[in-house]
C-alpha cells in the first residue's frame, strides 16, 4: 500500500492523529468532494434537480455497495445508517410466540434493546451463546443451541465495539445454514477493515455504516438482503418508493431490496457512501485488513509493555479496536489529555456492552485505519500517563 | 419583505427560476454554509470531534424547531426525514382491532399505504371523509364520524402535495379535541410556507421535512410529539439513544421526544435544519405566507386565462403549489420545456393521490416561495405551449 499517496488523499491526516476510527474515519477526498459538490448543486439548481443531473452517480452507489460485499445490486437498500437499517430488517422477522434468537456476549446493546423489545411484544426468547475461553463465541455451544430447535434468528455483530475481537462469521454461517436458520449480521464496524464477503460469510441480511472503516460522509448506511428471503421480509414502514399505490385501498410491495429504503434521503450522503466503497476497492480490502491489523497489534504490543496500562482486547483474531485502561486514570481524561496533543481517542462504557456477563470496565479506544503511521501510534503513547 | 435581500441571500437565485418548492427549495446561504462547513470540519477533524464542537448549534436546532412551531424542545426530534418522522408516530400508535382512521381524500398515498399496512395487520378500519363543495375536507362529515366513536386517529395532512388546498387544521384540532381522539398532522407541504402552531391547531402529532418550503437540507426532518402523549407512544424501533440499556435484560425507554430518533444521524443536516428554522423566523412566518399567497393567486389567474389550460387547484384557501394541466401536452413534456428556459416546475401523477375518488390527471406543479418574482412566473409562461 501506497501509505504516502492514501494520506495525501485524505486532507484530515495534516490536521490530527485520528485513532478513532470506530467512531467516525476521516474520510478521502473522492468522498469529500462527491458530498460537497452535489450539495452545492443543490443549493443552486435545486435538490430534485440535481439528482436528476447526478442519477447516474446516484445508481453506482448499488453497484458499488454490491461489488464491495459480492452481492447483487438489488440486494442492496440505501439507509440513512446503521442502526435504521438494521431494525428495518430485524423488525420485519415475523416471530411468533416461542422463537428463539441466539445472540453473543459481546452484542451491542442497542441490538438487545431491540431484542428485548421483541421478546416482550412477541413473546420470543433472546439467548446469549457462551463464549469460549479466548472471549469469542463458542461455535460447539452456538451448534447444541441450535440442535435444540425453535432457533428463528441468529443475530450477532462481526466485529463488537469494545473488545477487540472479530467472531467467526463465516462458521456461523455454515451452522445456520445447515440448521436452516435466518443469520443476520451487524458489520457495523468491520465493513472496511476486513473484507465482508456475503456468499463466504453465508449470512441472510447484513447491515452497515458508511461513517466508521468504509470512511463514507455521517448519516449514511446500507443494508443487505440476500434475493432468496427479501419477499420474506414485509418492511415495518412502507412508503411510495417501497410500494406502489393500488387505488382504491391496495398496495403491492418492491420486490428487491430497495423495499426497505424511504424514497426521501440524503442523497448527497448516498452519492458519497458509494465513492467510499470505491476508494476501499481500489486500494483494496486485503491490503487494508493487513495494515490495520499490523498496526493495531504493534499498539496492543506497546500498550501490554506499559506498567498500569491493561490491554482489554480478546480473542483469537484480533480487530483495529484496541481498548485499553491506565491505572489511577479515567479513560475520559486519557481522550481529553490525548485530544490537546492532536490525537483522538474514543472511550467505551459497560453501557454499550449488552449480554456480557463479565462486562469490561469503562476503557479508552484507540481504533486505528491503513491511514495511521506509527509515528502517530508514537504521538497517543507519548502522551499516555 | 426585503425581496432583494433574500434574493441576495439564495444563490440559486442567480441560476434558475425555482418554482419546484414543494419538492425541494433553494436554500439561504446561512443554511448552505451551516451544512458544508459542518461536513468540512467533519472531514479534517474526525466525525464525532466535530460534533463534540459544534454541540451547542446541534442542540439548538431543538430551541430553534420548537420556536418555530410554538412547542417545547422536549417534543421535538430530529429525523432523517418526514416519512421516517410520520412513521416513528403513526407506528407506535398501539391500535386494536375495530379501531378507526379518519383520513382525506387528499391524504398523501405513502401515508395511505402505512394505514393499510396496519389495517391488514391489526384489523383496523381506515375512513376516509367526504370533502365540501370546495373540495376540502368536510368539517361536518367529520364531526359525524367522531360522534359515531371507535375512532382512534385522525390523520392528514396540512397542504397536499397535489391540489392546491389548505386543509382547516384548526377546526380539525377542536373536533379532535372535543371527541378525545389522537391527532397526527402531516405538515410536509406547510411547514416554512405558511404558519404552523402546534398549539393554535390542537395536534398531537406533527411530522416535517426539512428541503422543502422550510428550505433546508435534503435528508432533514423532524417530528412533534405532544409532551402530554409521548409516554403512551412506544417507538416501534429503539437504540442506545432512545433507550438505556439496563443489564441483564432490560431497558428503559427515554421521557422526552427524543425517543424516536436514533443516536447516528447526519448531524451537519440537523445543524442545517435549525438554521433554516432561524432563518424563516428572521423573514417572517406572515410575511412568507402573504407573498407566496399572492404569488400564486397571480400565476392560478394568469394560467386561468389562457386558452387551453386547465388550473386544477380546489379549496377556499389556496397554498402556494399550483397545479395545471395543458391541452395536447404532457406534464412531464413542459417540465422539460421549462427547464430549458431555466424554470423548475415539477409535475404530480394519481399515484400519489390516495384516496381520492376523483383523482386529478397528471398535471404541471408550479410551486412558488417567497424569494420568487412576478418575472419568474412570467419566464413559466412564456414558455407554455
Amino acid at each position: 500500500m501506497d501509505v504516502e499517496k492514501v494520506r495525501a488523499d485524505t486532507p484530515g491526516c495534516a490536521e490530527v492523529a485520528h485513532l478513532n476510527n470506530a467512531g467516525a474515519a476521516l474520510p478521502p477526498r473522492p468522498v469529500i468532494e462527491t458530498v460537497a459538490e452535489q450539495f452545492a448543486l443543490e443549493s443552486l439548481i435545486g435538490g430534485y434537480e440535481a439528482a436528476e443531473r447526478s442519477a447516474a452517480v446516484v445508481e453506482h452507489f448499488y453497484d458499488a455497495v454490491a461489488g464491495l460485499i459480492g452481492a447483487h445490486r438489488d440486494e442492496i437498500a440505501y439507509v440513512e445508517n446503521a442502526t435504521r437499517a438494521w431494525d428495518m430488517a430485524f423488525y420485519a422477522i415475523p416471530f411468533a410466540r416461542g422463537d428463539r434468537i441466539l445472540t453473543t456476549t459481546s452484542e451491542y446493546s442497542s441490538n438487545a434493546i431491540a431484542y428485548q423489545q421483541v421478546a416482550a411484544s412477541k413473546g420470543v426468547r433472546v439467548e446469549v451463546v457462551p463464549d469460549d475461553p479466548e472471549g469469542t463465541l463458542s461455535l460447539d455451544a452456538l451448534e447444541d443451541e441450535l440442535a435444540k430447535g425453535d432457533v428463528r434468528l441468529v443475530s450477532l455483530n462481526h466485529v463488537p465495539t469494545h473488545n477487540g475481537l472479530v467472531n467467526p462469521v463465516a462458521e456461523v454461517g455454515r451452522l445456520c445454514r445447515e440448521h436452516g436458520v435466518l443469520y443476520l449480521l451487524d458489520a457495523c464496524q468491520s465493513i472496511g477493515q476486513l473484507p465482508v464477503d456475503v456468499g463466504e460469510i453465508g449470512c441472510d441480511v447484513l447491515s452497515a455504516t458508511g461513517r466508521k472503516f468504509l470512511r463514507g460522509p455521517r448519516g449514511t448506511g446500507f443494508l443487505y438482503v440476500r434475493q432468496g428471503i427479501v419477499q420474506t421480509l414485509e418492511p415495518p414502514f412502507l412508503d411510495l418508493h417501497a410500494a406502489t399505490w393500488k387505488a382504491p385501498d391496495g398496495y403491492e410491495i418492491r420486490e428487491d431490496a430497495r423495499r426497505f429504503e424511504t424514497w426521501e434521503r440524503y442523497v448527497a450522503g448516498q452519492m458519497g457512501l458509494g465513492a467510499a466503497a470505491d476508494y476501499a476497492m481500489e486500494v483494496g480490502i486485503e491490503a487494508i485488513e493487513e495494515r490495520v491489523t499490523a498496526l493495531a497489534s504493534a499498539l496492543r504490543e506497546e500498550l501490554a509493555d506499559r506498567p498500569g496500562t491493561t490491554v482489554l482486547d480478546g480473542g483469537e483474531r484480533p480487530s483495529g479496536i484496541v481498548t485499553f485502561t491506565v491505572d489511577g486514570h479515567e479513560p475520559a481524561e486519557i481522550k481529553t489529555v490525548a485530544r490537546q496533543a492532536g490525537v483522538n481517542v474514543n472511550t467505551t462504557s459497560p453501557r454499550s456492552q449488552g449480554y456480557d456477563p463479565h462486562a469490561l470496565p469503562s476503557a479508552v479506544r484507540a481504533s486505528v485505519h491503513y491511514y495511521n503511521t506509527e509515528e502517530e501510534l508514537d504521538r497517543l503513547l507519548a502522551v499516555l500517563p
